[in-house]
């Protein structure tokens, strides 16, 4: 049975139409998953641990005595890692490595950043700190995800974050080695067995036994997001994660077979999860069209990848390798492979993806685990205006002005005309005061 | 009459429970204004143009036969700027001089901004993009504020964006001319006279006339805080700024009316404004009263700097300086004036704050209008995990990865290693495809 990917050309008419319609996506937003994650976050908020016992044995069905038997020791996270076949060990090792050291030339040094004295001797600067405490949401159930672990701990142990809180839901009690072992490699504080929005209300308010921290990241469900999105302003978030997509701008020089599974490593992830394919060639097209038919039935996860191509898939012909970069700006892709015998030629024409992958030998997933970048990267369209998760998401900045007294005295004058004249007295007043002859 | 200002002293029993209630604010939300914007921002994204001017007629009392009549004209700016006084104008360039000195600091060299290789020569890099266009909310009415205008147009500016749209409500058709000048002087691109939740709605979703942008930021009122946290996702936008703050750490080295003053210049924003002096020296806390009291009957807002600091001020008198930096570090200040002798032996133990103000002759005014650094800073406590706007705030990142075909075959194993833990089995074969055995 041949997949019924969609097949467009930009040469058909309606094809702006047909384009807007495939990239259509955009959150619900449920009014029952709000009204319910408002009433979990009040309670938490309220009743602290007593409530996150609660929801917990409601949901997770992990009835517990007290909060101590929902935390996880670095004993028990040292014995997960140590349970492992040796190959998850150097695997989970190797990639902890890769990802430190990619991460380590994003971080700016802490402290003092510059600094430059004007010609009144007036110091003007910017100061860099870490963030003291932050918490990490990693999902439980079907989408545990080790590669999570390090993609959110990394950076901010890099950054110098001196306490990473991570919460785990593990319903009915059933716990993930891999992740227990990820958040032992990465060097995790702190680990509680809690999830959906009474963790991240946990995380935003603190409670007795949890640790309020100042920034939650990581991804969840309907209600993680939704919480993520309402403790906003309390604690800093990371962006709200849409569903995973990828595009291919192939020029037709890699194995029809390679793309077609790079399209299934995103398709597999979720229904909802977009895979498109942009090419010049329309004979290449039919091959991958091909390669997907005949691939397709060997994947376990078949079902999941054939609904996502069917529903949300594209292999759009383009005139050219220059229109496909400009549709792919577009689009601002989360995933932009550059499947091309001269990747490098099209990179600069790319403006807006969350993370580029160049020639034909990048596949995404080695992205995914462990080539050292993150994965935790801009959905639906977001990459115009926003970044990878990196350790400058665990740092902040502090302005720092220390004015002479001769400075004092030219940008008091400066200041006060502009203060005056929005009103503002008491600002005007302050400049004037520092002047010599007291601004009268 | 004296200002009945709160006096607090660390030593006292009580003070952590006061302190906790001085600093208590939370950003009510208003379920009548969130339905209410709600319903506007689903209309302007369903009926555009027609329902911006439908709005503006309605809530600014601005009534024009179509959208051209809402637009300022280059040479409108530019007529505004001519207007003003000499005086005006010069503070108005030499400001904006400042603050672009100090963000083209900031700035990031667009491009690749570094890359690396490893061992089996796959490329690893990260590349800085800025937005394609930005908009910029500058409140009308009463808190009209051109310095505000610099603030956001300029470090857009810096950052490379190519289109900056500003929008500004103007009640009955009342323009502010020092807005309208700090907007030619800013270098904004195009600038609509609309405001609220439809202007918020008309950036964030385009409209026939309004063009779509990337990101939104700079103050409002609460329906503009609301509807720019109902957009964040499909643009993005700045923090949701609550009310302003300053902090004096003061050794009581500094005359006490500059100090009152200060305090005033915060107060004078609004009744819900914190100004908070914590000092170790209690003679020196008496005379900071003593000027208040004597200061307050020359300002002409004095209402509302009473209300501000009777309602939500205090003067805290701590054991030490070392103990007034600790304390600082638990507000994270939005601004913070290290009124000292010795300005330099407190900084390095201060770690949040939104900008930190060195020395008795930086008055936190010189900072809000001209010494060069953002004056929109995170406020409640926001500090601890956020920066002040910045050109950071105009550029994003993309992660670059060239994978060799050595280099897939060692990450290609570890890679399939994690993907089949994590049962992702199409990760799993796209690494194992680029393996010289393909997998086998």
């Amino acid at each position: 049975m041949t997949v019924q990917i969609r097949h467009l050309a930009t040469t058909q008419s309606d094809f702006e139409a047909t384009f807007k319609q495939v990239l259509h996506w955009s959150a619900e937003t449920d009014t029952a998953i709000e009204d319910r994650v408002a009433a979990i976050l009040a309670d938490v908020r309220l009743r602290g641990d007593e409530a996150v016992l609660e929801y917990t044995a409601r949901f997770d069905g992990l009835s517990v005595p007290g909060m101590a038997a929902l935390e996880l020791g670095q004993s028990e996270l040292k014995a997960a890692f140590d349970s492992l076949p040796a190959e998850q060990r150097t695997a989970l090792e190797s990639a902890a490595r890769r990802v430190r050291s990619y991460h380590e030339r994003q971080k700016q040094a802490c402290g003092l950043s510059w600094a430059y004295r004007d010609e009144d001797g007036t110091l003007l600067g910017q100061k860099v700190t870490p963030l003291d405490r932050v918490g990490i949401y990693v999902p439980g159930g079907k989408a545990a995800y080790p590669s999570s672990v390090l993609m959110n701990a990394i950076p901010a142990h890099v950054a110098g974050v001196e306490e990473i809180i991570m919460v785990v839901p593990t319903p009915r009690g059933e716990k993930n080695p891999l992740v227990l072992a990820a958040a032992y490699v990465a060097g995790v504080s702190r680990a509680f067995t809690i999830g959906g929005a009474q963790a991240v209300a946990a995380l935003a308010y603190g409670t007795r036994t949890v640790p309020k921290v100042d920034k939650i990241t990581g991804p969840g469900n309907a209600y993680v997001a939704s919480a993520k999105r309402r403790v906003f302003g309390e604690v800093g978030i990371d962006m709200i994660a849409g569903p995973s997509e990828i595009l291919v701008l192939a020029d037709g020089t890699t194995p029809p077979d390679w793309v077609a599974m790079d399209l299934f490593s995103q398709a597999e992830h979720d229904e909802l999860a977009q895979s498109i394919l942009l090419c010049p060639d329309a004979a290449y097209i039919t091959r991958v069209q091909e390669a997907i038919d005949r691939l397709l039935p060997t994947m376990p996860r078949a079902e999941i990848i054939r609904a996502s191509l069917e529903g949300r898939g594209a292999l759009i012909h383009t005139r050219s390798m220059d229109e496909a970069c400009a549709i792919s700006n577009r689009i601002a892709p989360e995933h932009l492979e550059v499947s091309s015998s001269e990747p490098n030629k099209w990179e600069p024409l790319l403006k807006h993806a969350g993370a580029i992958f160049l020639g034909a030998y990048t596949s995404e997933s080695l992205g995914d685990y462990c080539a050292g970048p993150n994965h935790v990267l801009p959905t639906s369209g977001t990459a115009r205006f926003s970044s990878p998760l990196g350790v400058y998401d665990f740092q902040k900045r502090s302005s720092l002005i220390e004015v002479s007294e001769a400075g004092a005295q030219a940008l008091g004058k400066t200041a006060a005309v502009l203060a005056y004249g929005e009103g503002l007295q008491a600002h005007a007043r302050a400049a004037e005061l520092r002047l010599k002859d007291g601004g009268q």
